[in-house]
């Protein structure tokens, strides 16, 4: 058994973690902190896990969290940086959930973040964690950084494409539309109930933190410069992402279809549907999949990619499961084979 | 013209409010208030409201209002009582919408709402604001305590059959559901769309501070005794409520829909439906309409009594114009006419 | 192995059922049968299932089905009727989740499915599946009736405490709330997203068919007459049931909370929560549990009960695979283990 | 007074019409018609209705209808174009707010609905009707093809920019989303309340009948040659849509915000919002205006430019009374001025 702790156990993220760590065959729940609940029973703030996880949140500990075998963040941004070395030089691995490791570039991770990262050295050695891109190296990671929810459906959506030549990297857009669940469960106006049902908005249109993660990942896949219109929208909705990505063709004799279905042949949670269909994200509701679908369209001179994930699945916990698993030599989709909850 | 002002302007109801206020004949708004967003334009936190309202959110001042003909109070309790008595010195008039004036003893408004009431002098002469029951007080009042959105629904589903003695008073019981408008649009974490979609609860069985607001109310309709089961539940919608009352009937030979339909006759906001359908909160969903409709149950010893309304309308600012209206000598139902927002 | 089929897998509780029986360790999928889609594959009307099922729907044919243990029937009410005499005649289990074997009487079927019953010579010996009331006898039985949501939640609610005497027969009041996936999967103007969503009212008033089968239910539980009034609601969610129950209390002396938890100790998918708490649908969300929680008002003298299932879930396809579990001699909850899909 | 007549009056938009039309201080209201429907009171089918209009559906009927100076279709394609040319004949004029008379080639109509057109003699003379576009034609013309509701959040976010010459008129996209209730209110699986909640998903990409009307439109505003790619999204919410439309910026030097606040100064239903805001459908609920902001991207080669509107208002029945109005020499926002239903 993997003993594992999660550090920020209250909002959504950390939550999810709980829900699939708990039904995981080899994972042991350890320890769960918040700072604002300690002591209170998990089960209280979710009632969900009654019977399944008899803790009570404890405050974060580095010493107690070193008794676990790996330790995920699921805690806001800064957080991580704080803990995580001390954890590493103990011997214990990390999946971080939030931002803190996913920047390669500690100048900019200031830039969009806001302040000095607390362990700039560690940024060159933590594993950008999607295993789609790095499977190898997260097997042999102590530090993962998970991706984000928008990169990791749009990095899927072009991946194949990018790396293979045959679309221009200069010049991809991705209009794309979260489920509200990514912004947390943190108490605020712009979330609530009467604020995001029946209405529909962009934000972030001028600079999103995502954007540069989401360009990084596209440089490491291409010697062209990339150039990404990155626009995100909020759905009325709790869990699910659709990214819609437009980007032109290159090579118009290439098969597009059949270059990604090749691709994703052997990597479980990336679905390539049949072309010119439009999956919904309810079909992988509560699951790690990524679906993928592609029309080409303008006389056949562009593309357009449908990506669709669970953004707390795929794009959080569920992924951050999926590394976990790479990281201790198990089964990569071991504890994610549960089938969407549709209807 | 009638001046108006309205304290707490950045609420639900607050915002409901100035959208009936703007498209009234008679009234002019004078001032907005709110302390959080004094200095801001009420059209940046309300963008219905562009080109429409060109003011800016005020800080409240008892001396500024005082310039108003009128004042509403869209406050959280405990906030008009502090104020109300020295606009009413100045000669202004008072509907307050919160649930400072409501109860009629300052021991009860004491025990409910956790602190001494500050004028518990003003509470006998304050108006309790349901025109159905109170219209020709409330033409001459100066303060209105505007009813709370469940007692609206609940007293006039009842009223009538209560009043001539056709129901048991004894054993009343009132299953009702609410939109989360209600609950107002401070930032909490209950009221997430996340906490609040695809999801449903009751709450505040063992206590809600409608109870004796609605127990108050009753008992002025009858000489028994009141015995009142009231369960609230919260909607995974925002807008409108339905209150399902249960009562054991006492005259069987009563023709129920025949009393409802003639106590409402002259009352243009009260909508009895033929006996035996099922009204739909959609249907007065934005409108100062309260719909109702019977059916008799168990061998016809028992009624079942469906009374809908939009919360956020007649359950408060709609029913806080109607009485308004009534205070200064205009038609009732003045800037109250659109139909509802359906489809 | 035990090999299923469905009858009917086009439907919202077919698709649950799929959902289920496809991460049972026991259970082998041979058959889903639909008439309108047979031919089609079923992972083509149900994404989700994509990879997990390569079986296209059939044509509902007896000869075929009896190569199953056991079949389940998601049908709309009279069809399945017309096909299990053959079916056990052949030696085939089968769990119905449609109406036609629910009530004992073949007249009180008739008044309310409104056609002569087609094999009335069953309906003694169906063996009505609720566990909690039944272990034993679905243990043996080869005709099982699927409750319906509606009794389900309500028998739960107050069978400890009917059993025992503790509560008024004669005078319960069951207000029910719904989500609208017990409405099926048919197209209707009804269940459009137009009508349901922000959308609220009661339906059936003057007569539900879960009516009788409550009523029979808690008949057999009590040797008193039994007086129901049940009102049913329409909520604007897709999954999750809550019925509010009011009663007399008899016994006053009696602790509610200890007499419901202790009935149900050896009840694996029946939690009695704290008493006083209002326990949220989304926490049983794609479970099996149902979850129970009292509050005494009115002096003591009334108690109000909160049940709370997955209507999809405990409500039909869950409660059918526990069914099915026992007359196999399976463990009661293989396969229903998975945690609410909460957050 | 106007008397209008409304052919189709059971679906969103012909309800949405009723609303509007009820409202107007200078229309009229004096035939309904429905073919499934008639003989029963218009409001039993629309409850909001009550008491505001008292009609029965009424088969239609050419004479009958004729007997108004105006009538609006709200009909399915393919049925205006049967009874227009009699209608016109007898001097009565019509605004079709179906399909039937917005392409000028039959030829491609023929394509895009799968029949030959009815009377293509027509096509040419009729004027499309989007008062920002050609406001002058549709004072005099007898009939207005109403703009579908894509066509008018797209055509207005780009109208001025493409006039001008601002933008790459060969390589637009526009990801549009839609409320569901764009889809009409006819019985089907897709519209289900189960299968539109909590999901997301795009549909026609690969061709969508807007997609000819929205390039005809373009055309008509540049010399050179249109490329849009366009592909729509449903969103699980009933009223409101968004296009975000991605363009190429050919004149860098232009402020973009500047030019369409100057072209729309004179249209009473376009707000041009701050440059980098994200306006949000809810503020425009219920309303007849289209809300425009722009962000540019991409070191300002790039133009986001964010439209929204009402489908039901400004992308339907609004827009139709808009046009009516200036048939009929009336004040063009006559009727349409209520604020949005926000909160």
């Amino acid at each position: 058994m993997v003993s594992i702790s999660v550090v920020g156990g209250t909002g959504y993220t950390g939550g999810e973690l709980l829900r699939i760590a708990l039904a995981h065959p080899r994972f042991e729940v350890r320890c769960v902190t918040s700072r604002s609940k300690a002591g209170t029973p998990v089960a209280e703030v979710w009632p969900q896990l009654r019977g399944r996880l008899d803790l009570e949140f404890a405050e974060p500990d580095v010493t107690h969290l070193a008794e676990s075998d790996l330790v995920f963040f699921a805690t806001p941004n800064g957080t991580a940086m704080e803990v995580v070395p001390e954890l590493l030089s103990k011997g214990v691995k990390v999946v971080d959930l939030s931002a803190d490791f996913r920047l390669k570039s500690s100048d900019e991770w200031k830039r969009w973040y806001g302040r000095e990262h607390a362990c700039p050295e560690l940024l060159d050695g933590a594993v950008y964690g999607l295993p789609e891109v790095s499977r190898e190296a997260i097997r042999t990671a102590d530090l993962v950084a998970n991706p984000g929810c928008y990169p990791t459906a749009i990095v899927l959506g072009v991946l194949p494409l990018l790396k293979r030549g045959i679309i221009d990297a200069g010049d991809i857009i991705a209009d794309a539309k979260s489920g509200v669940s990514g912004a947390g469960r943190g108490a605020s106006v712009g979330n609530l109930f009467g604020e995001v049902s029946e209405n529909f908005h962009a934000y972030g249109v001028s600079g999103h933190r995502h954007h540069p993660e989401i360009v990084q990942s596209l440089s490491g896949l291409t010697n062209d410069p990339v150039g990404l219109t990155f626009v995100p929208h909020l759905l009325p909705m709790f869990r699910g992402m659709q990214a819609t990505i437009y980007a032109r063709i290159l090579d118009r004799k290439v098969d597009i279809e059949a270059v990604l279905t090749e691709y994703y042949e052997d990597h479980p949670f990336v679905a390539v549907d049949k072309s010119g269909s439009h999956p919904e994200t309810k079909s992988v509701l509560g699951t790690n999949l990524c679906r993928i679908a592609v029309h080409r369209v303008l006389a056949g001179t562009r593309v357009v990619i449908i990506s669709i994930i669970d953004n707390l699945t795929k794009g959080a916990a569920g992924q951050a499961v999926q590394n976990a698993n790479l990281m201790f030599g198990l089964e990569e989709g071991l504890g994610l084979k549960a089938i969407a909850l549709r209807p």
